[in-house]
């Protein structure tokens, strides 16, 4: 581990990944250790979204669904997002938000499980520590259907899926990177043992894409949803995505039947016929501005493609979250690091817990321009990005901590009364 | 009726509402009547997603969340909204697209429904000719839940609810104005027809918000969807509203338990627990670049409330359509008027049919920059939004259409592959 700011420095001087974040607007004054909360702005971006508000729709108007191809832009997008996801041309499409696509992709799920004449299988599986939003989702579902969610904790599933839950499990749902403590699953390992219990596998790549490498076909996922306004930089509530494998793509039935996942959305007839594949996803209108804004911030992962693209940005975000632990826990002020030491078991954050002060901290840092975020009810999320941030930024944020750790700032700081969003 | 443009300028001079123009970017050369599929561009909308973008995001980062009020954004632009529809503040939030809110308002008034122990009302009734979506969107919930979706002819559904259906329907599902004839519906008498017949009525306002004056109170609605990116000039899918009427707001339950519904979102309980009121509405994180250029839109209407509101809206609407519609009449060319004669059943669009020639003729309009939409089989739609067209618009437009009528360039044109979104 390195001792010294200079060492940092070095580190960064010899990064073949260090223009990346050229492509980005990183304000003055802040350390951004927060991108897996809300990425960072693109500077292709503004231009962008001008040119769809003021040519395509101002002066277009109307005609850019054609002439624009506003029409295409959930598969043009879904294309670009699949190459970090390891899937497919048509495999996936950009729509709504992450907990509406999560409900299409369980509703999915379901409706393969009930095709393949599974009837008793009433369960689905996942973790009590998944992030609130997929459970609550989880929890109507299986209310409205007649199904139990269970939840366990992470190291119980593997036995659940061999054993209780062999004959009774429809669905194992999980999230790939935990949000709280940035633990990593084996993606391969809990498909194959879904599988193996006769249940699907549907992932949550909310941490993940543009985070992790992820290998969708690989690793044996049945259905995926993910977010765009973390690691792919697609700006505040930026549309999600939603991925069906290729063998249930044109056999999966979904109630969110709007127009535009129709057959033929221009014939207006009357009863409804699923589009042939994954656009059978696709449910309203989508936002167009927020899905423009997102193709930039895809792009900005894209563009890693030629210096190793997810593989590289993987080595260097795991050597800037191994620097990070490192370097805070060498500290002793009594933090306890809650993401895993292992590489292969942690994604692109560090955490840590530490009971009743990590809250104050937290805000102390944010305001001397180090912005991380607290999520209840002990923790201080610190994400690593490793487009846009360095070893000396690594280096500055664990000074900054030790800084607030020993000083008094933090003791005076006021509660706020509301949370950034994750 | 006036007879010559002359007349038309000078009706335009005396218009009170024409200032209300000065709001907006027009195209130079074009001539646009299909605002009821997506409404033009306010001046103001640029600048202020600029803002979002730069300062807000690129600036702001995560912070914005609180600084820059987006957590509050769905109920202030839907405390807007209510302005427009006679619903009062902290009633109606912004969300999502109409057609998922519209399986969220479905779903809220069936859980009423239950609730309120009818188990043995089965069927949800609405018209054979209502906007794709809505029934697809009400096919998959009946399906799913096991209700039956009737369709009827508009002029059925009361002796239906008076009758066969009175102890059997759950909900009466209806567009205030339908998308191909632009025929309004009356919705005291129809909401009443539901109630009296122990129904709840819920309504889609797509084509009424910011069209006609609606008063969801007084007319006795008890669920309403409507749609940002039309008459709102809120930009291409723009998000969407859905209002809960507040005898029903705490008490109803719909399976789209994202997060941001959650009574409080920020303490990441493992349980939902639906926030008290409206808000029970939002699920997912919303898409903030096309909220805030929805936000630009709906000023431009409320810029009228000064000048008479909606009522002053409607005259003008209804003086616009009057006019269309007379002078394509007397030009005799054979097309027939599939709006309504009556004021008060037209909404603020005229459609006209003609078997085969429909396509073609509105193909070559647009070529000349005069842009209306097809819908098929065989009609024209004129949509006349009084924030933005003037008299002298509704006479070059009529003029346009004989020219075409009379000449050959509609002859010649190949048909597109493609139409334009409604």
């Amino acid at each position: 581990m390195i001792t010294s700011r200079l060492q940092a420095q070095a580190l960064d001087a010899a990064d073949p990944l260090r223009t990346l974040r050229d492509q980005f607007h990183l304000p003055e004054g802040v350390l951004y250790l927060d991108g897996n909360s809300l990425g960072v702005l693109p500077k292709a971006t503004a231009a962008r979204v001008q040119q769809v508000v003021q040519q395509e729709w101002g002066q277009g108007l109307i005609r850019s669904w054609n002439s624009a191809g506003w029409i295409d832009l959930p598969q043009r997008v879904g294309n670009k997002i699949a190459l970090l996801v390891g899937a497919g041309p048509g495999e996936l499409v950009v729509a709504d938000s992450t907990s509406v696509n999560l409900f299409k992709a369980l509703s999915a799920a379901l409706s393969i499980s009930r095709a393949d004449a599974q009837p008793d299988r009433r369960v689905i599986l996942s973790e009590r520590s998944n992030f609130p939003t997929d459970l609550y989702i989880a929890q109507a579902l299986a209310a409205e259907r007649g199904y139990a969610l269970q939840l366990a904790d992470t190291d119980e599933l593997p036995g659940l899926l061999m054993g209780p839950l062999k004959q009774r499990c429809a669905l194992l749902m999980l999230t790939h990177v935990n949000y709280r403590t940035g633990r990593m699953h084996d993606m391969a390992a809990l498909s194959r043992a879904a599988h193996d219990a006769g249940a699907l596998a549907v992932w949550d790549l909310a941490h993940s894409a543009g985070a992790v490498p992820v290998d969708l076909h690989r690793d044996g996922a049945d259905f995926a949803v993910g977010c765009g306004y973390k690691y792919l930089n697609g700006g505040p509530g930026a549309p999600a995505f939603v991925w069906a494998h290729p063998r249930h793509a044109s056999r999966f039935w979904q109630p969110l039947a709007g127009w535009m996942g129709h057959d033929a959305p221009f014939e207006f007839t009357p009863e409804y016929r699923p589009a042939p594949g994954i656009n059978r996803f696709l449910c309203g209108t989508p936002a167009l501005l927020s899905m423009a804004a997102l193709e930039c911030g895809v792009d900005t992962v894209l563009a890693a493609l030629p210096m190793g693209g997810m593989g590289a940005l993987r080595q260097k975000s795991l050597a800037l979250t191994r620097l990070f632990a490192g370097l805070v826990q060498a500290q002793g002020h009594g933090l306890r690091l809650v993401s895993p030491e292992d590489d292969a078991q942690r994604g692109s954050q560090v955490c840590f817990a530490h009971d009743g002060i990590a809250y104050p901290v937290m805000q102390a840092l944010i305001a001397r321009g180090v912005i991380g975020d607290f999520r209840a009810p002990d923790v201080m999320r610190f994400g690593f990005t490793p487009l846009t941030l360095g070893y000396t930024d690594v280096w500055d944020a664990a000074e900054h901590l030790r800084q607030v750790l020993v000083g008094e700032e933090w003791r005076q700081d006021r509660f706020m009364q509301r949370q950034a969003v994750t």
